[in-house]
């Protein structure tokens, strides 16, 4: 089953978008089946759809939070109650707090809101710029979990990065894996890929290492849901163990996120608090342990991008840390 | 949901038997929601329930062409067709084709079967004792694909030594990987602890890495489909990443098969074929790779357990090679 080949992402407010009374969001959970529009009446409903990952990406799910906390202020909501329960939603994701930081202190939280959300937009677009010129000509990159328009609002941040290098001729093939449990690669990752007709193939989590030892991945481009100052960072459940096995086969990692995923708060990793999720998205006949990331150390990533370029290590002294917003 | 506890493992003859007319196996694509019995009329229905995956596990496809064979010169059929259709149901375990040999060799293929079964069932218990000697007391071993008595018709290869482990009170837990994209382990493993009341916990491939960072991993204890004569291993997709990953965080890899695994016309990896499968068992709806084994390079494993004891590197020296049988 093939889908119309479409050039261009999926539209920021088809993501995602701020109405008078609702934040409506396309819902991710039906994807790649169905495409349905998900609305959400109150705060407490845009932090059961982020819970839930029919709003999913650290970008993203900030984005929908601030959203989120502009409705409540719009409804008349308690926003201070609508800002709690919007940030327990997620623990991992720093964009979250960030997002309802930024909100909090506007004067209009919906004008901030949609500023928000167009800044992750034009910072996708500057870190897809930056990205694709570290990819090799006939790069066959491998990536994990899904990082695109979804996940940003944007053109996305790993996959944006893919998208660029792609329309620039220096990308022939992407491996995704699929991403256990809740497959964001299998799903919406090979999604965007079919839409944007960029070759791709799906491989099983396991089969990374295999096609590295092959020769047939050039570098695994990832995105980030927290980094430390220090340049640790936290992602869906399976990159650090990519980032081993890159290592190990001498391949770049590239992690690709924008300043507002950089915690000013983490100095290292240790910090990181990880999400772990109901063991019945694993199995739900035996018992399960279900942790939603993992940090990978930040000697093992070649490079990060974000908005302002390309970042190499010492990463304490070259990630660009956002402002601390007065709370 | 919880099976009754059940401390002996299942019977040989549960998993496999040659009768007068056919030979039954236990379906193991039905497990773990139902335990269903199929029977094959014939070597052709043998090998598709091998192709199939109705039985699954090198020692155990070993059996069931052994007793297919048989069958076939019972039924009076071309046994050398029905071998040739057996050998090409799996092209990656070896046990296959040296149980193939052993039955066409010998005067009684119904007799010879039966004692390979026995014998794989005393190689088994051997490969268990001289295996959970090597796990320090409380061991938290993780695992990868099914490797117990559905895999082998006997107490198991890897998680027979875990069992073993455990009747001696030296494990503590086991972290069982899923192993996509047939789920060996959610499926078949899950439900051969859960009956054996050892403790457990399936993890997504992905988790591993993370779960060896945080400490909670002493060692990774693994099968093989095919072991060449310098220690070159291949085995279900995922386990050479589970070996640079063991490697890196410094903990011991163990890979246990009986004898008739190594095969002796294989001087190292590079010669050993891996099965490709329908790209459908990853994803019905996108294109994908589906490589059913990888091979991990002697040098990342610290021992072999066959039923001759531990085997320490060099493996060229060490690694017990079964006889060539005439062809």
């Amino acid at each position: 089953m093939v889908a119309p080949v479409r050039a261009e992402p999926l539209a920021p407010d088809a993501i995602l978008r701020l109405e008078a009374d609702r934040v409506v969001c396309l819902d991710q959970r039906r994807l790649p089946d169905e495409q349905v529009e998900l609305s959400c009446r109150s705060a407490a409903e845009v932090a059961e759809a982020i819970r839930t990952l029919a709003v999913r990406g650290a970008p993203a799910i900030g984005v929908a939070a601030a959203y989120g906390y502009a409705l409540a202020a719009a409804r008349g909501e308690d926003v201070d109650r609508a800002a709690e329960v919007l940030l327990a939603a997620r623990p991992t994701a720093v964009n979250l707090a960030w997002a309802l930081r930024e909100v909090a202190a506007a004067a209009d939280s919906a004008e901030r809101a949609r500023a928000i959300h167009a800044e992750e937009v034009e910072r996708c677009r500057r870190m897809a710029v930056h990205g694709a010129a570290l990819l090799p000509p006939g790069a066959r990159a491998l990536t994990h979990c899904n990082t695109g328009a979804l996940a940003t609002g944007g053109v996305g941040t790993a996959l944006g990065v893919l998208r660029a290098a792609w329309e620039e001729r220096r990308l022939a093939h992407v491996w995704v894996d699929e991403t256990r449990p809740l497959l964001q690669g299998a799903r919406l990752t090979a999604w965007e890929l079919e839409q944007a007709g960029i070759p791709f193939a799906v491989v099983v989590d396991g089969a990374a290492a295999s096609l590295m030892a092959q020769g047939e991945v050039d570098c695994v481009v990832v995105g980030a849901d927290r980094i430390a100052r220090n340049g640790d960072t936290a992602n869906k459940i399976g990159t650090y163990g990519l980032a081993v096995l890159a290592w190990h086969h001498d391949l770049p990692l590239y992690v690709v996120a924008p300043t507002s995923t950089v915690d000013p708060e983490l100095a290292s990793g240790a910090g990181i608090a990880i999400e772990e999720r109901d063991g019945e998205e694993v199995t739900a006949r035996f018992p399960a342990r279900n942790p939603a990331f993992d940090v990978t150390p930040a000697a093992l990533v070649s490079a990060f991008v974000t908005e302002q370029g390309v970042h190499r290590p010492p990463y304490a002294d070259s990630l660009p840390v956002p402002a601390r917003v007065a709370r």
